[in-house]
């Protein structure tokens, strides 16, 4: 295997997009701006054309006359090789391959090609990410896929077999506090294998949490031998594409890999310590839940909000999802009995303070501290429910949400161990759906983990849970 | 049972609200001002009050010198006997009782309560809605629940056991294009019962699908009876509440409820062929597309969208959810590949035309009426990927997005049996988010059934096709 230069990647002092283009039709352009747009030190190379959006173009790859450590490129599949090739004579570290039409045409031309990309890469001493894929976002090394990502680094990184997944995560990770110090689009993976990077991230200092989309590796093995090494570090989330027949499928169509059978890659992942999660969403809040929220000592949880249905419906969610809804100590009881009115509520679990919070919502933030006290309870869910009524009624009253939700997160300081889950659905007329935006703007931006459902919110919760037992368990099983 | 005279309850030509206050901190302010604001001939009764809102108060219902229909109860439980009689001799058809502190306590003496309630409601031939609830909301009657909830009419009914569940679909939902005809809260219903309002919807020429949200029924036999004479006229969708042992805990602190077997509710909902959902999203998403959507012949899918990764996603839980993601047939995908560009993309179910949608978005519409016309395909998800990526590299793009799928809209019109679902998450930066808002906004005006996410689509047409089988099994079993 050539010799690996991630960091020289991931930071690369220039960078060349091989098929740079002024036709704002074509990718060429579309990663040549992006790239210029993100603030990289970035040259075209086009031998048809003498300037890319006024930067001098040149003619290959090694005629350009300062350091390159990275190359995107993007022209068609029977131009690749000699571009891999120039990119060695050059020194180029890696290349990432946008060039579609590979081993996920399913032809045997496809699956040649794709042998012989991987051979020239070799032979070139280049390493190369793809083909079918969009390659790095690495906001630090002012790497991006496309114009319009955000420019600021953070600790979450994610390797992203599908190029859409890779850049639809980055350009809406803002909605969950979500920034990235690194995301990488596989595809294919002819060359540079989702193992290989994830043994990367597991080293790298700038990331403490990994997300991973995948739909299937050549070699299974070393993949869950990585992540467990890798999860024995850092939370690792994977969600895996390909889980049904028909998923199994689109795979093949997809990146041309083998998905293998759903309930061996869900058993694996997380005998390997790593969460595995089902969709996009699921990806997201997990990931948030783990940057703001600490590893609670066991599942039980406390509701707490206002309104009987709200709570019947969190209770069946949370115990649907593997938490368990206990009741509250005596002691806990009896100290909310002295705040909360005593008809037409609940202090039992889940905590129901019906309306009563419209004429005093700060009555949820006492309760939240009560709850949490309970040795019974390891974490709880906090439910914003009656929020379109406040709204509708008393407009100021986002401003009482708002500063009653940051004192809740004041009270999880106290709490070292007891995540706090806040959840507020969008859904409202449209008018409120703004407001609502504006209003998670406001708390995500205060560092808090706001969830847009209670199964949502129960399904991140459950997966703090699972990362704590599995800690625990290797613990528990290493000799000292 | 005292006569039933709900046409009237529902519209009634004066409304008491007995307990109506000055004091915004008090429930009898919230209700008095919310059917004052809606527009109802109200009446404020209060003896300790010469006036509400400006309004003269009445110190007892039976002292009010117009029509009154319906009164609105919200004093202590001591007093409500009291109330119910003096209803009677004016005679009020119906009471709701906001009033807590019955059979939920758990205790004997709530017990005792609710019982004598319901005896002082049958010898004053007064109905009674409630205890525990929040009543009615029917806008063509100027009945609401609280102040800014929509005042225009609609054909979606919602019998709710828990008022927040009640006035939050009120709230909200015109996020699903919905109105209602009567949305009513019927708390522990100790005489007014579920089964009765099913049955009056049943017939009710305003309403043309029914929701209910319901945690248990002291006369199952009739619930289930009624429910399958119902559903065999209108859609009617059913949200359990208490499906789990926590859950079922919950519920009895709530409405006091029995909640039973959660498989024997769920079979039996099933069994009536009325629609089983999970939570309150699958409600307002379901009852949105029997809205809007025709029911399929079966349960093939074809989706369509840019990504692959979004492909193989939605594949997946388009088969988790009891959707089919058959292949398409040879000519159908001749069709697509005469307008998808070759590489990059599939042509296979599901449909990717990756990238290619962000210089040409109208290919999407072609490519939905291509696979519609195949006889393999019942039904259509449209995914709107990329959509983060297209409005920060082109703003204008949000009209070429909105202006195809108005066109997509159109295509629907030519298969009265083939519903098509749009996905487009709300989830993004939050500049974009409001975006978003505004664009949803547009389209579910126009009329198109827009889903959060493909999981939430999935679900809702998978009842859509529960419910055309349930139907075709009846009239196969029907004798002609």
């Amino acid at each position: 295997m050539p010799e690996r230069d991630f960091d020289r990647v991931f930071n690369p002092r220039g960078i060349a997009v091989v098929g740079a283009s002024n036709n704002p039709s074509k990718f060429g352009f579309i990663f040549y701006y992006g790239l210029k747009n993100s603030g990289g030190t970035v040259y075209p190379v086009n031998p048809k054309e003498k300037e890319v959006l006024g930067d001098k173009a040149y003619p290959s790859v090694d005629r350009i006359p300062y350091e390159v450590d990275y190359a995107v490129i993007s022209i068609p599949a029977k131009g690749v090789p000699k571009v891999v090739e120039d990119c060695g004579k050059k020194g180029v570290k890696a290349v990432s391959i946008y060039t579609a039409g590979y081993s996920e045409e399913g032809t045997e031309e496809g699956k040649r090609r794709e042998k012989e990309l991987a051979e020239v890469a070799k032979r070139s001493r280049v390493r190369v990410i793809g083909p079918n894929c969009i390659g790095i976002y690495c906001p630090k090394g002012k790497l991006s896929f496309f114009a319009g990502l955000p420019l600021l680094s953070g600790d979450v990184a994610f390797l992203s077999q599908s190029g859409g997944h890779a850049e639809e995560f980055a350009y809406k990770a803002e909605n969950w506090g979500i920034r990235f110090s690194k995301i990488v689009s596989f595809g294919n993976s002819c060359d540079v294998t989702c193992e290989e990077l994830l043994e990367y991230l597991g080293e790298d200092p700038e990331t403490k949490i990994i997300g991973i989309y995948i739909e299937g590796s050549k070699n299974g093995r070393k993949f869950f031998e990585t992540l467990k090494e890798v999860a024995k570090k850092k939370p690792v989330v994977v969600w895996k594409g390909g889980e049904t027949e028909a998923g199994v499928r689109a795979v093949a169509s997809h990146t041309g890999s083998l998905a293998g059978s759903p309930l061996i890659w869900s058993a694996m992942i997380r005998q390997a310590g790593a969460v595995k999660v089902e969709d996009f969403e699921e990806l997201a809040d997990t990931i948030c839940a783990f940057k703001y929220l600490p590893l609670p000592r066991g599942r039980r949880v406390a509701v707490v909000g206002a309104g009987g249905g709200a709570g019947v419906a969190s209770t069946d969610v949370c115990e649907k999802n593997g938490l368990k809804v206990v009741p509250l100590r005596e002691e806990t009881r009896k100290k909310l009995g002295e705040i909360v009115p005593p008809l037409g509520t609940s202090v039992k679990n889940p905590v129901d303070l019906s309306y009563f919070v419209l004429f005093d919502f700060s009555m949820m933030k006492d309760c939240v501290e009560i709850v949490m006290e309970d040795p019974d309870v390891d974490m709880v869910i906090v439910h914003v429910s009656h929020f379109d009524m406040m709204m509708k009624a008393l407009p100021t009253m986002e401003e009482i949400v708002f500063k009653t939700l940051m004192e809740i997160k004041e009270v999880v300081k106290k709490f070292p161990e007891k995540p706090i889950a806040v959840v507020l659905s969008p859904e409202s007329d449209f008018d409120l759906e703004i407001e609502k935006v504006k209003l998670r703007e406001r708390l995500v931006r205060e560092g808090l983990c706001v969830f847009a459902s209670t199964v949502r919110a129960a399904r991140a919760l459950s997966n703090l849970a699972f990362l704590r037992e599995a800690r625990d368990r290797r613990r528990s099983t290493t000799p000292p």
